[in-house]
């Protein structure tokens, strides 16, 4: 039962006078529950138990953060239809998916439970004391990561479960010891409460602190603001548009103690088409390509939507072909009326600039809130000319640029903005001969893939998903994989301090049997 | 032989109309050689340069890295008696502090020179290919660090070799494998350029492109503020007062393209004095702290400005010692006028605070920029009251704040800024009787110390030199120690990138023998 409510720690909550309702773009009809955004009042007494909450929570143990983090991804599966039902009404995306992103924030949960279980990521190092160096004695010193404090999560509007409500943000600030305060994405509230109330279950029985977790509702911006700019909010995980997440990035900088926020906002991802590979291997990249960007109507960070080829018969052939494919597929439903609306603008905006020219776009009526693709060209120097053909159109759109040779499409790369990943399509031959184009592709992104395709984030040690800015705030963290949890800490030094008051991570028994840093030797030994 | 020229690249150059000199504080003269402040265009092409040199200094081996830190040490080796000299000339310090520090900083270079021969630090992780993995296959995805880009590094005059132009952040840029720019401290600007020629030799002796090292004079902020809003500058190093750092943080924070500040600012190194250990050893560590208050004239930023204790008999013998005992120490020559002026009037602005009273005091004249130190104390409730009563004086100054009962002295805690250390002096059986006052220190501070002085920070793995702000603007990094070099290095993924085509670091063989997590195991196997 989705109440419309905020949970304010474990208490559901409406003082405020502010509602609205979810929409589901395959109807076009709004859903039946109302929701009330959370009051300023609310605001701060989520903030408050999540400070007071803190006090205990930092100190909790791996194992005991663990069992949190597996009841949640339990709760979470007890959730059973219900979930899969209103996800699927609140962003016409199909069953599949939903139960695929589900089975990914699960994967993600109990990736962080091992982690923390298993304790090493605390990075303990430790060199002890040397009472009798000359010319002064060496102090024993002993270094760990330690939770940075309450941690607000801003939901994710094309990932309603993996990177929301208990997406990988929470989780990683969750293992990390920070209580989160969680600002609901208004177009997915009710699959947001349903997860909230299986984060406070499992808050209750893995006996965490009231005030661990609050799902606080908002269809405006007023309660992410007032969120950010709370003295006793440590730190802001967001996922969105480039827009949003910089007016975050600019309100905590500004706050009298800045806080650090990781944004993962905008990308368009570019792909390079490289001579051999589309003589040889044209036709199937197009094939292929054609489905990257439709997919999940082109609404993923890593949505393809730049392809750079050097012009000629070889990138003729690959932007028919591309085109000829992308038209037979179906267009699907988008997200919700704000973001097909947001496509058709900047589609339009786009279509407008000198230049660019269209060679493959589905023009007949489709559905409403159906994401119609787009295929477009312009020329290598038009587009240096013109940065307005450097921004990203959230959907199924692709630009491909048809360079004169390749100084120009390493000209087009070296200025690109931050890029969350760039691929090279590529004969292995030809990539010893592109260094350049290369080592700039590599200055630009996170993460370079050799033939494949952008779109399919792996949840792994190794992802980096993030990149220079505006792919992120701050391209020294990622926001998936089990890396993710430095972005919510902080090393700490104890300096002489008693074997007995240290944490288990620290005393000379190495009680957890971790892996630590002892003089310089990389070891799971007691001292 | 001082030219007073900038390094811009490897030539020397002065085309700017701005000139100034050092100043010698012990004579209360300016020392002969006349500088050149870097003009606009010096500081474009030192940028350019940078830029440029970084596409060939990002690939160099941790081997050939090694090879240039450990040149930069013995050419500072090879400088002699004219650095030392210098360096006294221009701080008024001590010839031991002066070849002390320059210990630290061949230390400090040599340091990372071991951790980037070894190379482990890069934290290669791989997760290998599963190409029946179901639903849908899993691509090889392999991480490691690599170096963000040109680094500005802003000289501390308090450190005119260890935290300046080749000091713990010029090393760890250059081991990341970042291009370093210097803005020299003015008022060690000799120091600063026979350190420049240090590093420009070890350049040249070790094949470094031109550019990896520019060394820019400069007299007022203008030098600062263009390198630091310049589009080719990716990280910022800084070590200073919490204004300028802040103007800084701020510039970088409005750029288009936002970029990481890492400035180690004030902090007052809160100490707490509990009762037993008041009782029982209070005269000692009275003994021990009036050396700590007035070491290198209180020039340092873990200086304990801030000692909290419970009123009472063994409080007021503590104060009563350390007041004895302090006027009896030399009082010793500050840095530069400038320091000795803030000093004198953050002095003056501190005693006008009411309920501040002075209980020891150096009241004769002593000559001229000598630092003369001062006890003070004040009721816990006044200092509640009174946030100006909270702020560092830089300098031989510290104050003593008399609390009403324990409850009082940790809601004092939990009301300071954020700070780099934290001591705390006890009996070890009261230690577990005030965890709350330990957690609230905690809370504040990047490092806590059980008897001991905060002053000293030890070059160590296990070192936390930062903590929350304004310790640092961000206290997810340290400025000491190897782990400092996170501060400008990015994670970056490979996905099915050819094994021949990977950095060494990420190559099936494992040709360095490195630590890596491949699959979710430490090894230093080849997979």
């Amino acid at each position: 039962m989705i109440s419309g409510k905020n949970y304010i720690g474990n208490v559901l909550s409406s003082l405020g006078n502010i509602t609205y309702k979810t929409f589901n773009p395959q109807t076009n009809l709004e859903n039946e529950v109302i929701y009330t955004e959370a009051s300023p009042i609310e605001i701060q007494t989520a903030v408050e138990l999540a400070a007071k909450a803190f006090k205990t929570f930092k100190t909790v143990s791996g194992v005991k953060k663990s069992d949190f983090l597996n009841e949640i991804a339990n709760e979470i599966e007890n959730l059973g239809d219900e979930l899969i039902k209103t996800y699927c009404l609140e962003t016409g995306l199909p069953e599949a998916r939903a139960i695929g992103e589900r089975g990914r924030t699960i994967f993600q949960l109990r990736s962080f439970a091992n982690l923390v279980k298993e304790g090493s990521w605390v990075e303990a190092t430790i060199d002890t004391a040397q009472p009798n160096r000359e010319p002064i004695p060496k102090v024993d010193i002993r270094k760990m990561y330690i939770p940075l404090g309450p941690v607000v999560v801003f939901g994710a509007s094309n990932f309603p479960l993996a990177y929301s409500t208990a997406g990988g943000d929470t989780a990683a600030a969750f293992a990390a010891g920070c209580p989160v305060i969680v600002k609901s994405h208004p177009m997915h509230a009710g699959t947001g409460e349903l997860v909230a109330s299986a984060i406070i279950n499992a808050a209750f029985t893995a006996e965490m602190p009231n005030g661990v977790f609050s799902n606080l509702n908002s269809s405006g911006i007023e309660v992410g603001q007032l969120l950010v700019k709370h003295p006793e909010v440590k730190a802001v995980g967001f996922t969105g548009s480039i827009r949003g997440g910089r007016a975050l990035y600019d309100l905590a900088s500004k706050r009298s103690e800045p806080i650090p926020v990781f944004a993962e906002m905008g990308s368009v991802n570019p792909v390079v088409l490289l001579p051999k590979a589309a003589k040889n291997k044209g036709t199937e990249w197009a094939k292929k390509y054609a489905n990257s960007i439709t997919l999940g109507s082109g609404q993923f960070c890593t949505n393809p939507g730049l392809i750079l080829g050097i012009k000629g018969v070889n990138l003729a052939n690959f932007i028919q072909v591309l085109s000829e494919e992308i038209v037979k597929i179906e267009p699907t439903c988008m997200l919700h009326p704000n973001i097909i609306g947001a496509y058709e603008s900047n589609k339009a905006k786009m279509l407008e600039q000198k230049g660019l020219e269209t060679t493959a776009s589905i023009n007949n009526e489709v559905s409403k809130n159906y994401g119609r693709q787009i295929v477009t060209t312009v020329e290598g120097v038009t587009f240096l000319e013109n940065v307005n053909l450097h921004q990203e159109v959230f959907g199924p759109f692709s630009m491909i640029v048809q360079c004169e040779n390749v100084d120009q499409l390493e000209e087009i790369i070296s200025k690109l903005e931050g890029q969350l990943t760039g691929t090279i399509l590529a004969e292995n031959t030809e990539l010893a001969t592109h260094s350049n184009i290369i080592n700039s592709l590599q200055n630009r992104v996170g993460r370079i893939i050799f033939n494949g395709v952008p779109t399919g984030v792996e949840v792994c040690a190794a992802m980096v998903h993030g990149g220079p800015y505006p792919a992120s705030t701050d391209s020294r963290f990622t926001a998936v994989g089990i890396n993710s949890i430095k972005r919510w800490v902080r090393p700490f030094s104890f300096q002489s301090w008693p074997n007995e008051l240290l944490p288990n991570e620290l005393k000379n028994e190495n009680p957890l049997k971790i892996l630590r840093l002892v003089d310089g030797e990389q070891t799971a030994k007691s001292i």
